[in-house]
């Protein structure tokens, strides 16, 4: 998505940036908090190491004021091996947030000075987490007493223990990037709806992969195989496949992080219809999720780290 | 694979066509079998309803005389609703070759008659095999006796359950799809080696998948993170993750096709390089398999229906 910034009435103090694969926000941040947004979609998959500079300066330049240094925060893939400067991995159990982990990155033009927040890495099982380290510490500065497990739904889901302010440990899974692929890249994107939601489908499929979860690979030919042999093809067919998919991928998903999740408070960080899908499947075995939304907890979380500065 | 056809110094009695999604595959056949291969990149997905004969011709045009019809007998997705002409499935249990359910096309070309051999179906749960139906019929033909599991590892692998020369129900697993997309297109792509195997990594993963098949969405995570924890990426490390992917898939099939190979004779059908890495997975559960070439059981398949005319 773009959205491109406007100059404002005064300059901000901060901008907080959230630059991930495929999208760069900034949020350009008072006294207050948050007073102008912009986006565009120079992801850091898309740049090579000199050219971040110039895309965030195409992002917030009418933000900026001549003799005045604003200082810039940012969490994400941008502090990868192949972002704008290594922003090295922190090994669990630790705090989310670290100030003073920050990697400051060289800058030529004199209006900014950027600095990037670490990801977090388990040795074993080997895992790793970039960004959502700080949505995690963003959810814990507006839920302070917060104890138990946060998920984080997307494209690789994470599932992540918190106890006494920590990140304990955490379990990555591939549900979504396998969801994106099958749906558009396999035999089944000729069965599978671009989008609706059926929700007898889900919760069917849900349960199915939740207590056989070994069958997977074969549920997931089915959904073709009902396709070729249903009398007619249908837009609610397609529908009930996309969802029985979804159903399928999240089902094997908590069945793998059923010990993360079983008897504890769940707290759902990301986009709303995907953890509204997450929320529906917990409620099924009983839980009762809360849900904060992912760009709340990024910027909760950059704000920390500049707090602490 | 391209292989032209050359002149015979005499006709065919009649040519074998195995035509699938992405390969066109004739042989021509004299008494006593096979006198001359030829194959073409013309598969039935690159193809519209109208460019099948001509597609066929192109390949085998220097085998055909003037003033003379040579059967042509096909099988596999050229028999699809979306290849030359729709062969409807026969829903099981039946025998896997059925000379009287042979499709006839209509041609242009007086020098050739062209049959399709139809699929298999089964209601529940919902499943279908194209091609694969000759291969058994052709397998059945090899070794009359054979009462068991036949497994054809592929795109598409299919655990078969054959008795007294029918098939009696089968299951399709997306594993090699999976495989191809994972390794390919997705974030698991950056740490997997094009080519290579080692053993020892295939079986632990193997072993891992089987005896904790719902933990695989976050098995197939790791494999990235263990990339990028690693203190230096090696080329090794790429073919050991290349393996623990191929161990992980075929480990969760395993796990969801043990009702079909538990305490069975197996016998294995397929490429021969994928068919030795589901021979050491079998192995390790104590099982024999056999295995037999698909191309050789294909051309015995069709030879079965061409002699039943």
């Amino acid at each position: 998505m773009k959205l491109p910034a406007e100059p404002l009435p005064q300059a901000p103090e901060w901008i907080a940036v959230d630059w991930g694969t495929t999208h760069l926000r900034a949020t350009a941040m008072g006294p207050a908090g948050a007073i102008a947004r912009a986006a565009s979609t120079d992801g850091m998959g898309s740049l090579q190491p000199d050219q971040f500079e110039a895309a965030l300066l195409a992002l917030i330049n009418p933000w900026l004021a001549a003799g005045r240094v604003t200082p810039v925060i940012a969490c994400g893939m941008v502090g990868s091996r192949q972002g704008w400067a290594e922003a090295k991995y922190r090994p669990v159990p630790c705090m989310p947030a670290a100030p003073e982990a920050l990697t400051r990155v060289a800058v030529k033009d004199p209006r900014i000075s950027v600095q990037i927040a670490p990801g977090l890495s388990q040795a074993s099982p080997a895992d790793v987490m970039r960004g959502e380290e700080t949505q995690i510490a963003g959810a814990l500065a507006l839920m302070p007493d917060f104890d138990g497990v946060i998920c984080l739904p997307g494209t690789h889901s994470k599932w992540v223990h918190v106890s006494v302010g920590e990140v304990v440990s955490f379990q990555t899974f591939l549900t979504g990037e396998l969801f994106a692929l099958l749906s558009t890249q396999s035999v089944l994107r000729h069965s599978i709806a671009e989008a609706g939601f059926d929700a007898e489908a889900f919760d069917q499929a849900l349960s199915d992969a939740l207590s056989r979860p070994e069958r997977i690979a074969a549920k997931l030919f089915s959904l073709r195989a009902e396709g070729l042999l249903a009398p007619a093809a249908s837009p609610a067919s397609a529908i009930a496949a996309r969802s029985r998919l979804s159903g399928l991928l999240i089902g094997i998903e908590l069945a793998a992080s059923k010990p993360y999740w079983l008897g504890q408070p769940v707290t759902l960080i990301g986009a709303q219809a995907l953890c509204d899908h997450y929320a529906r499947a917990l409620q099924a075995q009983g839980l009762n999720p809360t849900f904060l939304s992912a760009s709340d907890c990024t910027l909760a979380g950059l704000s920390k780290l500049k707090g602490a500065l």
